[in-house]
């Protein structure tokens, strides 16, 4: 049976590795406007405008790049509690930290295919100094003025071996809600979406054809608007940010898109949802076909080469990008 | 205690009444983009593109105008059962009927203000007939070419004589959570806005300063981008729709709004909320002050004056309008 | 010498052909959103909302596609005879006729290509009816509710075999500015553009690779935002309109752009200019070399194959499409 | 008899007036996103991403706020003697003077006003340092990723003691067409726009109804995109910049606008005119009469008090503001 709706509340943030670590924090503060809320060791910590915890994301210095850990928040300690029970019952390992400023312990484990994973709850509300007081008080912090402002952390798209493996880790341990889903042919499930909020996906497995374990397709910071990424577009174009496609429609999940590489190499989605909610509680997941996917995206560009062959880290450093 | 989250899952539909049925259907047909799916009786059935369900609206002829019944869809036949079991308990009489096509049995009740509330659980998904079919399988109904074209109903806002008892009432009952409300000097609640989801709001009292009952501020459809807010305004302007107040941005909740009458009276809302969601669980009550709210809206606009006195039914309506 | 700039106002209106006038009629008014304004034998006239003039495009049935006349409004009566003189002493033959309603003599001459351009002067200003009367008295008509609802038409690109000396036409006769150019690695124009006014461009010539005479690329409509042109393709997308490639930006005058075929089988631009303008006098013709060309758009889309071949009326209409 | 169109190229630059040269500073570049493209003295100069002359802007510091002056590009050297020519035979005193980097000789003369006006035609072509290269050949700069990207310097709005001579001038001594009007129900024109180029307008004339001469309404820089002035409103909301009026859409010209005011007190428009353009030769003169204008802007808004009073420079400073 599956658990009740609503244990995690949202995701949280991610840490991302970067070999490149003074390239990717211009990327993220000056391209995407993310503001520096502290550093520790190899870490910095950045936030976008609108989130409300200490941080959205965690860049470390890497040797190589790729995603270490994907931090979910819980609805309230009790279903902290609740998930992590459900986990080691499930035979999924964890441990405990306290690892991370601003956050109380951290329940980690792994998705099947290695992605570390951890669940907290305790989180304490940011508090903007004077010099980024937003204007409005229902608002966290002052939208930046510089890069393109991206309002949150979207969602995270992981490469796996066996997207269905993962996508039911998400669903039957995590209580994620699968809306949208590829099926090739042969019926192996090639992508897989899921959400744990009205959002239509918070995080997607896509088949890692290299066989490889652990690996990052993309993560996602959601704009306020279309014209936000059209504008994140000309920016890109006049400060040598390297745009991978887009901007574009998906036909999945119709969300706009811009994908660009931060100079570690880990790709980042810009993307605008419109105003599109998934409300339903019986939704019913929506499975495209393979002959339905090679239609290419919503108004009719075929989806990049690399799209299929870049991740993170790369199986070939010296080969990739 | 509260209840569980979840058990009502998202605003389904309103019964909107109107003296003249043939204009309000105009407007809401070729103005706002909606798409009649069926009639019966004195009622017109419409849904936005982006619905789900089989409709969005009742239209009724009446001898005035306001707010009939506004129907919340329950997460499932369990929760529905919850609720109804709760409101009972707790004092709210109600019936059960089956009066709506598309939908199964409705338990009708009323917020302490008079406002008829009714609970459903069963709805058949819609199929587009051939000429409706939408380009993409994740999309009910093709969006309209024409009007505004609207994506969903975004929220109530009712009036009422007691602001604070008829939040309590859905927080309480409905397990709705407060995001922001206007606290007055003297300590009186004067708005409050409450959300089932992820949205920041689905319904709104705002007191009636003239102690009548039952009545309603406005409904609020939820358009996909602000620029489409900006064409609505300039079809309003050539086509004669009345304009209230705006293209401008509320302080309260950072919606972009336009507010225009219907041919009924009835004031109606197009909104755009950008991408903000509220996604924390422990989201805290904002509170405005008198003098915060006496700013006005976000970029400056006074608040319009008929924004106080307007609202259906009217009370004397040889003077309204 | 060059003449005076300005005798050549702009762009007036273009002749379209078209095997399928009833589906191309539709395509025009439902799906661009222009109005029918008048008929006669097998062709109809339509306009623009913002359109001062009688028509912005005639839509004649014929057996096959492709362009039959470019009208452009001289400047003044003086500024018309100028041009007809200068036309006449290089040797370039004409006729005068008075076959369009709303204006009064045209002089009837072709491009060296072969392309129909029509000058006149007399042009009566339109008059709306009562039913499309705009809400502002310094607009001609009211903004269709329907459709992408264009705002003028923008521009022509006109296929040739020789470009420079088609250029060189419009330049040294005419009195257009070339703005830029393509020129390949031998020293051959491939593609020019040039303006009447302080738009970049009015009118382009492209390389006609099969060497046949007198066909059209496109013609384009200009729309009030980029967002309108996301919209268009989302009807686009629902309503089974073709879209060829786009939404997306040239690097080529920085129009944002998307293409599509109308069921007649010419190919329509939907552009957006942004407030790009060429205002400065001596503005210097911009070079691109095929090496910058092949780079694709201006955020990395490749130049679609089609955009090379496709052109009206097609070489072999029964291979075509 | 109206001098030939075209003489007059475009409005090149303003120099404005500060008594808070560094607030100024911060404004236009943190905030607007200008460039600072050298100083010299009690002056800074800057510009626009898409200027392609020197500057478009001059900040000078001074006791006062104001308009020192404007400064128009003349077509060609002919065109340049000419004007001086015929505002020689009329009567208006001026001088050759050559103290701006990157012009050649400015003949400096005044409206009947006082407003202090500079034809030139020598000036040099803008070329971006390494740091400030644009993605794109055909553009000067890059767009910079900070502040609102305004495109360029739009109009300038002069108050004037009798707006139809000042207009006048303009028309029959500088080839300006008039485009819009505003005439007062005892005769007198409140209001006028004119323009050089295919814009609406360039200069407009209001009245002053202090009766003191030479002062400044506002001037305007142009965005892209309504988008780009809703951010912009967003901007000045966090940041502090104080709004004055707006986002809406003028009833006149049509232009979506937002008002703000620098720190030194001059009022600064933010302009979006769309796709809108004057092509038509024989534009008519449009008149709003009294009646008309006082109904407000395009959507209703009604025109704030302060755009009828305030002035720079103020008439008694220590009362403004």
């Amino acid at each position: 049976m599956a658990p009740p709706l609503g244990d995690i509340a949202h995701l949280g943030h991610v840490e991302l590795l970067t070999p490149d670590l003074d390239g990717s924090l211009r990327f993220f503060t000056d391209y995407l406007g993310l503001t520096v809320n502290g550093r520790s060791g190899d870490s910095v910590y950045l936030r976008t405008w609108d989130d409300y915890e200490h941080h959205s994301l965690v860049l470390t210095a890497h040797q190589t790049s790729g995603l270490r850990r994907t931090a979910l928040r819980a609805s309230s300690e009790e279903a902290l509690q609740r998930r992590v029970k459900e986990l080691e019952a499930a035979g999924h390992q964890g441990r405990w930290t306290e690892d991370e400023p601003g956050l109380g312990p951290l329940y980690v484990t792994a998705d099947p295919d290695g992605h570390e994973v951890a669940l907290y709850w305790e989180s304490e509300w940011y508090q903007a100094p004077d010099e980024l007081k937003p204007g409005l008080k229902n608002q966290p912090q002052a939208k930046p003025g510089h890069g393109v402002g991206v309002r949150r952390l979207d969602h995270v798209n992981y490469l796996a071996a066996d997207v269905a493996a993962n996508a039911d880790f998400h669903q039957h341990l995590l209580g994620a809600r699968p809306t949208e889903q590829i099926q090739l042919d042969g019926g192996r499930i090639a992508a897989k979406w899921l959400t744990f909020t009205n959002k239509s996906y918070d995080v997607v497995y896509t088949e890692d054809w290299t066989g490889s374990r652990g690996r990052l397709h993309h993560i996602a910071f959601a704009t306020d608007t279309r014209e936000d990424i059209l504008r994140a577009a000309d920016l890109a174009l006049d400060t040598g940010v390297f745009i991978e496609t887009g901007p574009h429609k998906h036909a999945i999940q119709q969300t706009f898109f811009l994908y660009v590489y931060e100079p570690g190499g880990n790709r980042i989605e810009l993307c605008n949802p419109l105003t599109r909610l998934v409300l339903a509680p019986d939704w019913p997941l929506i499975t495209w076909t393979q002959a339905e996917r090679a239609k290419g995206q919503a108004w009719g560009l075929k989806t990049i080469e690399s799209f299929h062959t870049h991740g993170t880290p790369p199986l070939d450093p010296a080969a990739d990008h």
